[in-house]
């Protein structure tokens, strides 16, 4: 016998143990409660079907057409109803929870009834849902952008089918309208999720203008304070940020300020540029050119490029490698 | 009751025609269409068959030996000229379709039958798959380039099973033979899933020479006019960029020009490297530092580093984060 | 009929046994071998467990309570014992075969008993899931200094549930513990698992004390050797990595030694740093500012920032995209 | 090792040659084609659609309602439609096919294109499709049958979930619709899916009245060419089965006779009766006993049992088992 | 174009109107409604979890042993606990919804809220799984005597693992724990299930006792008011059935009653056999022949056989088939 | 909240203690062991492979043809023998441990190690797998069996696609093979798959002849000492039985007798016929009526039918239902 049966009939069991004597001693990493979490490949999931939503016909179901598009819409629009209003549901109650736990808000109850969260899940989802024709008037600006902005681009399928940036702008266009109607976790595990997916991370909070384009985006960081006007583009590795957080006279850090840049129409920002700080603002119609390092305001019509580096014969200690 | 069932029986129904209209009223972000487009899923599912040709043993199928891979491989070739050939006749249909439709050829007429672009799909399938072998020996040599590039690695194997950078190569290598083939929007599929899963985006027109190597890789970006030699090796964060755009008399974008730079054979590109432009062109044996930025040719064996930047104690407004 | 079979009944056979030939003619790229590698998708499964069993209650299975966690966690570990103790006994077992073929060590012998490897990874997998209560209270650190250094951050279920850095610093810590156990292969396939779910890249080589925090993550590289403190805060983009590699008097390549720098306890790095070399220390209470480049050592309580770089007006072949 | 490598690499190769062989030399039990056969999990995933159509909200969907009801068929018919249309496309050209090679009709070719038999296969899927509204009607009957029929019994919803007999019904009268309409291949594989499902064996061409009810099933066999009135009720066990087949003067079977019995409106037959014949018809409102053997017509209103058998007691050689 | 879209973009909406309009005009097929009816497909997964728990290491987990068979058994219990009191809570609001619309009873009132409905479906979870481990002794009866009862088995694991008289049993066993809690809708689920797969057909309510064997089993029909004594031994095709209803003077159907027969301790039933009426007996120690067909009592230690039929030459017409 | 969580708290604990108590108590119904038993749906899935090598194209694979089959076959063979060398091992050393556990045999000792039964699993493999060309050969007979046998019948294709004689012979044929190899427990899991499925009824020590024809089928069963010649026909509810079985002097069963009847050449056995004893001989270009009950030898060429049984007007007690 390969293996050691004796190891799997005792010292398994005392491992478990031990194990699960850290989920009292080492109190933070775990959800045993009674109260549900959202669930994640939920989220993921009416993330999908808002996609497929938003643009029919590209990714799940095939031979999609004027005589069964309304029937298709229809019922996912159905089960996405459903599978909101259960997560937000659960997000409000486990939210509720916390709060009453950390007494932070006095006034907040315990949760008592799922099914009162579950209403409520249900009036958020209906206001949710009722923005996404709106939503896609924008995003088809955001496609148009990416297409002018693209020589290489052949149409509007290309961009909807390839382009990471769209769909990371897409994924936070949704979040946004839930974080405008105060659901905790959710807009960040969809933000997120597209984060993994594109390498680009944009905050749920971040408010955005019309034909916003990013492009290849590995590496792209908008804050959540950030506003960015209309017809911005934005290449890899763009930084959005803040400086380092003022404190007040006791130390404390001082919260719900803008700590992230105002972007204007028409700025473009170029390959792994910095923008940083609540009180920047990059005037409508400039150019941050690549690898720029930005901390001050800059007015309208400006065009910002750092001096070309001086460049010289290498040393042995400076190339690098990791 | 939880929910509020009046909410599903009739503000659902309203807000799902809403949508619907907007499918006319926003018209380019749906596939609505009897003429299919490629299906995402399938596209991923012949990238990851065409890895199981090219490296057998390593991710799908065990116990593969000399006595059983002839039928393995055999079989799955079988069903991935089924796959691609299918694909590849869809794309161009729609291609064909598009063209039509924009009237920009005249000469392409709209798509009469789909079995016609099935058998073009064939035909160009064959092509395609006629240049695996040849492949597999250009394959050899950015492992061996990986191998010999990296002296924490300590064989064949590792390469194969867990470097990103050989990853994206494989995938880029297998889109340049459709991008030559002028197979639309299928290339850039399968470069952009890999873009996902690594964080490298390597266009498909990229021309690269044997012994390519890509260490760690996140954030690289290789465009599309890129001409790169042999015993090429780059680092995370390298952009091999175009310069901005020349526009002609009457400010329309110049296309089908070479943007993109050329890097001849043994050039080494440090991390968070940017070099830019169509006429830059890297001289063979070249080393270009971390960080350089670089918009001009530089000749053969030419070592190229940023100046020491000076450091200086920080301001309270400089450091930043997001 | 729409494609050709007779393409399929005769120049597909031809096809596969041109390639099979190279699987002859060109010898590293697969592994045709009775002595089977590690399986990728067991060893993703086994990170997938491990996770569950760290962060019980977060994302696979609802409802766990006081009531059940021990059961869960019980049943969970003995399957993944099994799992870990037959994809560790493979590593060791493809290990000994390749050393043996090198004639590297003279020593080890083929692979004689499947059943000899697994008890041996038996072994090590019990020494590998010992250290996970202790593995507990370290990742109790991580999550407390994620929370306190976002101040956007509303709890611990945030972090656990959203934030890529947890997830790769949870990764790395596993498979640093496999690393120190001489397991070879699997702590590779499972940092790179992370990077390409995150963009963070972490050697499993790399120590790293307690209280890390990496906020948005992508583009991060920290190399082998990396020598980490407490409380630590990385941003996104920055590098630790290796100055050019020494090479000796016959010019080979100088192996094991320390490449990569130490950071001391409490050090902030913010966005796109790079630090570069294995005897550059950072001392600590330092702040390294965004894009800061260090290859030299600073002592303890250095703020380093770079200097404002002068920005001008853009000429015409500056700014750049790819 | 435990097992023998040299089986792999030799012997099995030698095994599969044989193998092959065999499909030249033993010529009647393999399809290899290139005109395709319908596809059995195709043909099962259209029944079961089918059944959700026409029972909606028990199986697959939950949550179904007057809201929803239209978006949720709608779609489901658009995709049935998809998914009849090939199979019955590929039905006919098999079909074409097989009778071509035959050469038994002279005037039909064999398979030119595709797509014409996938047009064909539209026309007859929307010839069957429009017969459901019609079917509901009669499988209401069904269900009000199997309600009154059985005193244990409380109500519509629990014959739809749990009625064998019901299930089996409701599959032969779809299949009844496609034999109708000289589908070939389809209808049978529909039935002896049921066959195996609720060991209740109705062929497709069986003619079935409004009102059928089958109690318990298993074991029942219906014939080709019966013909069953109105409110007739069968249980477990009962053959209406082909006495010998006829053969003409030259010895060969006579066919596409009536074979098989008539039983008109209101008859009950018990569990295990047989009865046989196309000549044979059961009068109006009769009742057929358990286990009777009937071969001969009888009027209206017959009660037919048989004798009580005489019992004794045992012998040690009659009571068996298997 | 193969297929004619006018079809699909017409013909399909119109058809789909026509079905949807069935569901008011036939109106006893469809569950339109917010009240959920029991899942099947966790009805049956409950199934599963419960012979799970019952015959562990059988089926689903392997490498179960006494170090981990209680977290299996305390994890699969968790699961199940939850799944039973959601689909036992479904089928308690059904049926009382079902019973206020009939206004059967007058004192039911409508399901107000879901949550009351799973806390009693809780309560009767709790009262049978409470009966689990008794359940197991008397299975362990069954299997001796199905060991016991044939010469050709080898043991314990060939019934457990082969025998589908065991496993009709079983779920008999099971279902009938749940009808005597007057549980709606499930018992009769589970069993017809079972009947599915077995051909086995035994009435949820039928009491049966120890030591019960049912060799070979297809057309096995057990009915709802049977009473079945201890070691009683059934073979293949055995009914044990009603007698024609008795009605009362307004012809209505007397319900309630004992309608199917008494088998007493040690009795044999081979083949075929029918045994008919509530007042039938059948005494301890007695065997009923192959064929029998009995609808009066017989006494203890009775052995009855038909007697051998008179066999003859065939005439043209009597041998049979479908 | 409407569960009552104290309950999954504490009382799900207690009664998962009492539950596996049990396992101690009640001690043949668990397999808690280190010694695998076979897994079932590796099993089945053998089986479904070995259906795909004996009738390629019809189930599973699409597109098979003169140019893939050998490919096709050949990794499917590879595949199988791994499965099959895995499972029979578990067989066999099953078995030898629960004989070495009764003291059975005296010399047959423990298992030892997995790997020496997987070696003579491999060998047990081979030997079966080589017997498929040959019995490809018998199957062809019986598809002409089934074609030649029924009018309705078009041609092999439908035989093969929807009869279930046909899969319940070819499953027995190949549970026969490996009963002759005396593998334990894996023929009878085939054998009781197939009659879960099909209703028929073959214990795989059944010796069949070649053109074998089972029509319908619903409810046959085969006993394991019958010999059955060629050309023989069966119908639905057949049986060919034990008669009870034969005790020695001290009252002991007497085993390894031939206990069920032989049937000879160009037999034809009508619906529901029951045929007992192992002297039981039924002579060649015989025909057995439906119904028929036969426990004595008939001579070569006879035609046995049961007598007209006598018909009567029903009384109120005899007819029945369940």
């Amino acid at each position: 016998m390969a293996t050691d049966p004796r190891v799997k009939d005792a010292d398994l069991p005392r491992l478990t143990d031990r194990i699960v004597a850290t989920y009292d001693s080492v109190g933070t990493l775990h959800h045993l409660d009674h109260c549900p979490l959202p669930k994640y490949c939920d989220v993921v999931s009416a993330v999908q079907d808002l996609m497929e939503i938003l643009y029919p016909g590209y990714r799940q179901r095939e031979g999609l057409h004027r005589g069964n598009i309304g029937y298709y819409v229809g019922d996912l629009l159905d089960r996405l109803h459903d599978k909101l209003t259960k997560q937000i549901g659960r997000a409000l109650q486990h939210e509720a929870q916390r709060l009453f736990e950390e007494g932070g808000d006095g006034v907040v109850g315990p949760c008592e009834s799922r099914e009162d969260y579950e209403a409520l899940g249900q009036a958020k989802t209906m206001l949710f849902l009722d923005r996404l024709p709106e939503l896609r008037e924008t995003l088809a600006t955001d496609v148009e952008a990416a297409f002018a902005g693209d020589p290489a681009c052949k149409g509007a399928d290309e961009v909807i089918f390839c382009y990471p940036g769209l769909e990371a702008v897409t994924v936070q266009r949704l979040a946004h309208l839930l974080y405008e109607l105060n659901i905790p976790f959710i807009p960040r595990m969809m933000t997120e999720w597209a984060h993994g997916r594109t390498g680009i991370d944009i905050h749920p909070g971040a408010t955005i203008g019309p034909y916003f384009f990013i492009d290849h985006g590995t590496g792209v960081v908008i804050g959540e304070t950030c506003v960015i006007g209309s017809h911005v583009k934005l290449y890899q590795g763009v930084t959005l940020g803040a400086l380092s957080f003022p404190t007040d006279d006791e130390g404390n850090l001082v919260r719900n300020t803008k700590r992230h840049p105002t972007i204007e129409d028409r700025v473009v920002v170029y390959a792994n540029a910095t923008i940083l700080g609540g009180d920047t603002t990059v005037g409508h119609d400039s150019v941050i050119g690549s690898s720029v390092w930005l901390t001050k305001s800059v007015g309208a019509h400006s065009t910002i490029v750092i001096e070309k580096p001086k460049l010289r014969v290498r040393s042995d200690d400076t190339a690098a490698s990791a």
